[in-house]
């Protein structure tokens, strides 16, 4: 028996993405910019596609720009933000516990000059509301702070972010990385109050390859590719239709959010009892969390030498994000964790689709591991 | 029965690459950073992907970087070459007749304060040697110019750059934007002499949402997106997977390229001796132009009534590039045609999946156009 608890890194497609997806390569491969019977059937489903993630949003279609995926939304988000609003400050305020695709754009644009500063978390990976009132000034033009942590799955506070740059009279536009939370928890941009919002096609069972970025109406941002007027000139080149079409149906198959929560909260109770009958295994992730996103250590036990030996049993997991390969967790550091309970940690990602068997049999492997491992 | 003659805007996926998809969208969904069992094979793949695809340009693998497309790549060319170079000058060359992804990357580099030069072309569509002698100056960092024009045809002397370079001294780059060229003509960028080369897959019947850019080995430009070390950090965010495996599925499913040729020239011989029986037509592509293409024009009638009048018939072209959607074509312009003929232009393109019978019905159906509209 296998057990997948890497979630967070990948998601398996949903049997309505393949089939979105087969039908899209067969049936609607013109060009959507074309003006034949080809395209314009081509752009009648992307047309249906961008219903349907708008849908998922609770926001209009034209407010949907669909671009190669989280990465990408993430540093169109940010460079575009950073260059339509140059002139009126210099300011960048996001946090420490970003995913790369944030951080490293933010590191770039303060090369570029911008004044970039960085939210602390506390112990529970937490962002405080003095901390945002702290650092978001006047002169702020863009905060970025992610909806749900993808190490950890501490909840930011993402609703209080519209009040803080109203008391600051900030001109800023407010960014979410909300791809850890999206077909998690509602993640609906009018209601935050947020101006733009990335989700991923890949994190909820759709294909890699492709993502949105949600772009308020009224709200303008530079795009950072140039060329045709596909995406409203935000996003040029031709429509990945394939992977918009399996996006777009692994959006429509979201469930009630409500009924996995509670499901996925059950797998994790099960998980947290399994996980403190066993000494030595610190939980990392807030009591409050994400369910579906459970980090822990097991001090003194290297991460690397556990992934193998979970892996050899079937049983997948992670060192935190895959996106950072290898590298030492930025976000347990700013967590305030030990080098030791940062070699030693362990992302556990659940899905909708896990099943109490693989919790079990990742309980069970783990507890060899600790066993095993320790002795040597 | 159907004609699809717009095989330069779009083509159908070859049934290698559609297999392929479905394999990658079934077996290898895990993603390719992730450490464990599908992660590693996810990472498998993409290295055999990379390998074809390296394999069809002639290069090293390492020298090949995936993109979400040919927009996406002829971005990350200018863009990342001209902030790798800034400091050794400000020249940028590139002609007057790219395609829009270069044409507003160049604009764009023009505003950000650099000396961006177009190349003009001769009634045949083509840069002379003399038009680079007298641009290229020894201050010149990037030459741009495409290997095959998407609207006309036209093969531009991409293998005299290197040495015009050499004699102005200049420390350019030299891209080449070769995604109509791409699996038609050999495009092998090492004898070429090019130091950034474009492909897309879906010009060659692979899937949309992947492409790539050829750097060559020990060249360096800037990414323009940011985070993790994907792509060795010049295309960070997890690989689009599928797409890349249908682009390589299409890449190895390339046939021997002078066999397609003679038989695309044998397709394009019956058109041409077809057009040419009928009165008032005349023909834009140069006599030596890529048989794959072919732009002509019958003045007095609109692009556009045609292209309904022919769609009506199941008979599908274009008006020119499909990213340009319904602007007056700046290409023709550039080779000196007028306003009536820019708007009576017709783009005829051809694949090596085109029918001797979808030629006929082409003539056929823009003959009844032609006596039918002229009616009116």
């Amino acid at each position: 028996m296998e057990a997948y608890l890497d979630n967070s890194a990948t998601t398996p497609l949903c049997p309505e993405a393949a089939e979105a997806m087969q039908e899209a390569v067969g049936r609607f491969w013109g060009n959507p910019s074309s003006l034949h019977r080809f395209g314009l059937e081509a752009e009648r489903l992307l047309v249906r596609c961008r219903v349907d993630v708008a849908a998922s949003l609770r926001c209009s279609p034209a407010e949907v720009v669909f671009t190669s995926g989280g990465t990408e939304s993430n540093n169109l988000a940010l460079f575009g933000a950073a260059a339509a609003l140059k002139r009126r400050g210099r300011r960048i305020v996001t946090s420490a516990v970003e995913h790369s695709s944030i951080a490293e754009s933010a590191a770039e644009l303060h090369n570029r000059g911008f004044d970039v500063v960085y939210l602390n978390v506390d112990s529970q990976g937490r962002v405080s509301e003095q901390e945002l009132t702290r650092l978001i000034t006047k002169d702020t033009i863009l905060v970025s702070l992610m909806a749900v942590n993808n190490e950890v799955g501490a909840v930011q506070p993402i609703d209080n972010l519209r009040r803080v740059l109203r008391q600051a009279n900030a001109p800023a536009l407010i960014h979410c990385d909300a791809v850890q939370a999206y077909g998690k928890l509602p993640v609906n941009p009018h209601p935050l109050g947020v101006d733009l919002l990335t989700v991923s096609s890949h994190k909820i069972h759709g294909p890699k390859g492709a993502g949105a970025l949600f772009v308020r109406r009224g709200v303008r941002i530079n795009p950072i590719i140039y060329g045709g007027s596909q995406e409203q000139k935000l996003r040029p080149g031709t429509e990945a239709v394939p992977a918009i079409a399996g996006f777009a149906a692994a959006a429509r198959a979201i469930p009630d959010l409500q009924q996995s929560l509670q499901y996925v909260s059950g797998l994790r109770e099960r998980l947290v009892q399994g996980l403190s009958a066993m000494e030595g295994v610190k939980l990392n992730s807030p009591a409050d969390a994400l369910p579906y996103l459970t980090n822990i250590s097991l001090p003194g036990l290297q991460s690397e030498t556990m992934l193998n030996f979970l892996s050899e049993r079937g049983v997948y997991v992670s060192s935190g994000s895959a996106c950072a390969k290898g590298k030492k967790s930025r976000v347990l550091r700013a967590m305030g964790l030990g080098d030791q309970e940062i070699a030693g940690a362990l992302r556990i990602s659940l899905s909708r689709y896990t099943t109490w068997e693989e919790i079990d049999a990742f309980l069970f492997a783990l507890n060899e591991a600790r066993v095993t491992l320790a002795r040597k």
